[in-house]
């Protein structure tokens, strides 16, 4: 036993200066654990698509090949040269990727609060997980209840906090409901739960009826599909019902942004007793927070001049708030770990098969509904 | 002297259900003054971009035409059709405009206060200054030194406010220099004198030759010309130099925003020590302020995660930073009137003159160097 995970396989990406990607699988060796370390076996980790931007970079991945063993495969694809500026912070660095994961303590520091742990299921968040062994602190991995998996746990950090961050920041920011597109996905489903339960009213814009009804199913009030023709109508309606000025983005480029300003505006009117040239005086908020189209945001500012668009990160909300309260978020979703926070993958892959092209093909499309976990472990 | 000022002459601005703009002058009586109010004549009211929003709204001025007297004139002219949604709030209510002016007080109530201000010259805000005479309380007007001018006094707020919530709203929020855009306007001038005399670091963004040497004549030090190839890197190498991480936009539409703030993540990460993926974790703000170009903002988010665009006004400015705050600021203005905030008018027309096409050609262009005056008073 006390052999086990001497050196394991990491994921690696890495983008040559020559505007090339190569994905590959690195033996590394585990280092021995600190006093307040832990050595934590892997076993599941999701691919969010905060992990892609790091997996492929910039990469066109239409242009990617196969080469390597069974056991070592590597893929390679271009990155376009037009790319290749903003991939210049990682050049010809060898990066480990892997946001969050949970899997079993297998080795120990000599700290009590390291050998407490021993045996344990834990989640962890902090990079490198697409790899077999990863040591950590041990106050900095969240101990999940006896009983839960590591695939349930695996996913404990960027989409619950995710969500959670939306409702604070609505809060937070003085609005009373809240606005999500691409809103069928998985975080968009536990943004229903946690809506739902808290009773915040939720506007969720889905791009077909199929998005709909996995909504609806679930429980959702108010569903505007953005392919409808009454599209604008619909938005306006469901914000004049709820009240919602903020509203977060996961679509980016395009005109959504500002149709969703533009809609809040006609609500805000509705109510507006008199003209001002400024347009209402109600602050309208969009926060982009992926990019699943990466156009150019086109916003027609036909919404007055209380408006703001921006990004918006887990991390920096996360310090904003303080550990106190970032505490608290991650309690919640311990505690609610298999209702409001359960997510569903749709395939289990080893790293070896993390590295088919025919999986990169599907993930890499981050289409709603499809979600890998990675079993460092898989045999 | 009694019976001066029972009636006069104000500019209104209507726009009908039926999709025409019309301005006229409309004979008013003058409200006899409360206790605590006065009476104007007003002598100088400027024309600012902020006016015209109200004054021509979304009409087409191509298509304008005179009719009425010499005395009476009319201005009439065509509301594109997919403008008029944005116009729901105004329709068929005639308008009187005009944000500021100045004055002198020409009979007041019975408070002390009011009466102390008769024979004075005043500055004011409220709207309905394109008229010739104008009934305020005695407290909301400011009072001018013995000797300013109506027309030196007449821009002493939107103008003179707006530069200096400016360098306000940059310190607020944590920013340490600036941006400018549209930088050789009126208002551009005096934010250069504002940093120039607070040690401020200005970067100005303009579109000549001719706007780079009147800012340069007043001491501008970073001066960027956006229609320069070299425009992205000379504007990069600006903001290395001053570290400046917000911007004030005047032109609104296109790119401009975008690369502003593409420039702001190019600076930021030349000091970067590490990687990552979603940028540079400076924050870096660009507030629109003004509409010189009506197009769609298009942002290619070549930028990272940590930016904010929105729109900013002066009059929500000033409600949250409280009235001891403002009144600390018009203190300012006052006190260097004649110097930081002094304003150049290259006409100064009666309200007929504001009302004939040749003169709304060009105030209407709202150009750089080209700043209308009107006297309502004038003979």
């Amino acid at each position: 036993m006390s052999a086990e995970g001497k050196t394991g396989l990491q994921l690696r990406s890495l983008i040559k200066n020559s505007g090339e990607l190569e994905i590959s699988l690195a033996s590394v060796p585990t280092p021995e654990p600190a006093d307040d370390e832990i050595v934590v076996r892997v076993e599941a980790s999701p691919i969010n698509p905060s992990d892609l931007g790091l997996l492929v970079g910039a990469a066109d991945m239409t242009s990617a090949k196969a080469s390597g063993t069974r056991e070592a495969p590597v893929v390679t694809a271009k990155v376009p040269e037009a790319a290749m500026k903003a991939m210049a912070g990682r050049l010809d660095e060898s990066m480990p990727v892997g946001n969050e994961g949970a899997g079993v303590v297998i080795r120990t520091g000599s700290s009590d609060a390291a050998k407490a742990l021993m045996g344990k299921t834990v989640a962890m968040i902090g990079g490198a997980m697409y790899a077999q062994y990863r040591v950590l602190k041990a106050r900095d991995v969240l101990e999940l209840p006896a009983g839960t998996t590591p695939a349930e746990g695996a996913s404990c950090f960027v989409n619950p906090l995710t969500a959670l961050g939306m409702t604070e920041t609505m809060r937070r920011e003085g609005h009373k409901a809240l606005v999500h597109t691409a809103a069928a996905s998985n975080l968009g489903q536990m943004l229903n739960k946690i809506c739902l339960k808290d009773g915040i009213d939720l506007v969720n814009i889905i791009r077909s009826k199929e998005q709909a009804d996995i909504l609806r199913k679930i429980g959702a009030k108010h569903v505007v599909d953005s392919t409808a023709p009454t599209f604008m109508d619909d938005l306006t309606n469901a914000l004049v019902e709820t009240g919602a000025t903020i509203a977060f983005d996961a679509i980016g480029g395009g005109k959504l942004a500002g149709q969703i300003l533009t809609c809040m505006e006609i609500a805000a009117n509705k109510t507006a007793k008199v003209y001002s040239r400024y347009g209402s005086s109600v602050h309208k908020q969009v926060y982009i927070y992926g990019s699943l189209d990466p156009r150019p945001v086109e916003l027609n500012r036909a919404f007055g001049m209380a408006w703001g668009v921006g990004g918006w990160l887990l991390f920096p909300f996360l310090q904003k708030i303080g550990p106190a309260d970032g505490a608290k978020l991650r309690q919640r979703v311990v505690a609610e770990l298999r209702t409001t926070f359960a997510s569903h993958y749709t395939q289990v892959v080893s790293l070896q098969q993390a590295l088919q092209l025919s999986n990169i093909a599907i993930y890499n499309k981050r289409a709603t509904g499809e979600k890998f976990l990675i079993n460092p472990n898989k045999g």
